[in-house]
């Protein structure tokens, strides 16, 4: 249901805001569930414990890489917002898209975490970029978006870099798929340094 | 336990608009946790995984509309607590019977992704539409209860244009129920239409 | 860790409320993954889905009578904080108390709807109505930390209403658990009837 | 992406504390989950009911054990961002990882649950005491971020209280892991008295 402009303009981004935190900080908080022991029957051994905690590399790859990739976006979103002055439709609609893919993503961390080092890695590496260059897409039409409805005194320093910085996450994280078609491993580590690449401090240090 | 009133009137609604934004976000961020890829024993091959995955698409049909539907209810959510003045027991318990619906919602999508191109398709299409049904006559609870908490200035239009939606709620989802009796795949086709169709900005634009 | 007693002073118990309504949301959304249907084969018949659907009765009576006293305890719970001057030590142990029972139904819920209509109906309803002691006996051990630390001008009519509320708390629920002892399905009816009655609008209406 | 020095310093607490709040709520309910029956089949005896809710013993100490260690994490944050003048990039990054490792803890509390009692009760001691040290250390490291962003006049001893409490908790995780190594009961009884320790009162009571 649409209201009145008027009326949307009165609003401010609170709830939108507490709403995406409750979404990003519940995808974070599920990715712990896909680390699972395999079943070992009743009384394992410690010898078999500890062989079967180190077979669970790859979800403990893919819990830290989606971590620090929600985390990453959340970082974005927070950063995002406090450039919006008014709520808009379509600030609520590109939100709840992006949302769907920050959502989407213990998913495609589950199937990464069952296939690396397997026949299917290259399934899972793929899927897994896939999300990436919907999210990054999704965060340039919720730009688009908040570009519309910036608060007066918006920063232009804040804005310019966001547009540089945002220009950039399609093309990479198409770049990486593409990579994952051509060696999986080498895709992942694009996307694993990308995110420790983008969370590094600037030169000048904070 | 219900308080005074002159207590109850001094209390603003941010704290049920944050617990509401909870299981909101929790409910939609759960229905991923309902894709789940088949047991394909240790090793998969990669042309396996890939028609695994392509056989999952009932499960992205629930994931989406569910998402769209819960996305929806959350931006209705947040007009109607616009327009509240005070806290009243009826508004808590008409709230908690919607939030009932909605944090119910990933049981009827999980049966609908377990039924869909199968003999039990129309079993799913109609509890899905069911819930739907309960949902939209919940909203017309809690606004009834909204009606007699009003924010001074609350604006007339807001108010009009919400008595029209809500009111069509109910019928166009009753309508859906029959259809599904019918035709399911009419059915959920009605539902994942009318969801696009509450999201479309209108034509004024936003 | 515990800071110095001029510090506290200064705290607000705002960030106190949000964690606790994450945890009243999560675990009122998470009441729905206790609902899940026997596995019936890749292909059920729409006659058998039905009898599945209808079998799930304990989970739907589970699911609604434990909505019902999360949504209830977060109601107490937010009557309760609007009396709060200040956080003490006291109330952030006592709270995360209360908490830990409430963070808990979520396993008597799903013991209850694996046992009602069964063998082991008493020994579900026995552990449930248990949890609601302790739920309530750890309401009234919060209940005392708050009146140490009320705000200036809470009324005193509040102040009474709730000490007459809770002290019935522990009794009854004590009784229902007795009574799961003689007759669990009276046991349930005791606590669903209390649920519904704490509910329900005083004569003067809301 | 990193914004203007500027622009950040602009920014409050408050969102990166309702994202923390929400990973530390989610991750202390989704503990309940790794509380599960076995499976008894269809109709089990009242009698062995009770035996498998008596031989879940493991789970229920996790639970508790976890729901404190998470509570009182997360009076740590409260009081350490109570401190808090502006967010850094050093902050989000040293906070993210601290959550890090609370979103992982339901892992190593499932781990343990699963092997108190049993052969492998040190490979799961072990486990749950290095989450601790990785905890620890980072707590640490978010400190050293909040001590470059303080807010003014933040009092000096509460700077110093946290000093001090937070530079014994590597030696003494450290050691309990140490402990773990050697007698396993006694590490978790360390790590279990740690926990009552700290959410002590004071001597001077609260």
């Amino acid at each position: 249901m649409v209201l009145d402009e008027a009326a949307l303009d009165a609003r401010g981004p609170e709830r939108v805001e507490a709403f995406s935190d409750g979404v990003f900080s519940i995808a974070i908080t599920l990715l712990v569930l896909e680390i699972q022991l395999p079943n070992l029957g009743e009384n394992p051994s410690p010898e078999a414990l500890i062989t079967a905690l180190g077979s669970l590399w790859p979800s403990y790859v893919g819990y830290v890489v989606s971590f620090l990739t929600i985390g990453n976006a959340w970082i974005n979103h927070h950063n995002l917002f406090r450039l919006v002055g008014r709520v808009s439709h379509g600030l609520l609609i590109s939100n709840l898209l992006l949302l769907m893919a920050v959502g989407f993503l213990p998913f495609p961390t589950a199937l990464l975490a069952d296939t690396l080092g397997k026949p299917g890695e290259q399934v899972g590496v793929v899927v897994y970029a896939g999300t990436f260059v919907f999210a990054s897409i999704m965060f340039n039409v919720l730009w688009a978006a908040v570009k519309k409805v910036l608060r007066p005194g918006a920063p232009r320093s804040a804005i310019e870099a966001i547009n540089r910085s945002y220009l950039l996450g399609p093309p990479i994280s198409i770049a990486a798929l593409v990579i994952a078609f051509v060696n999986p491993t080498l895709g992942i580590v694009v996307i694993g340094g990308l995110m420790v690449l983008y969370l590094l401090p600037r030169a000048s240090g904070t």
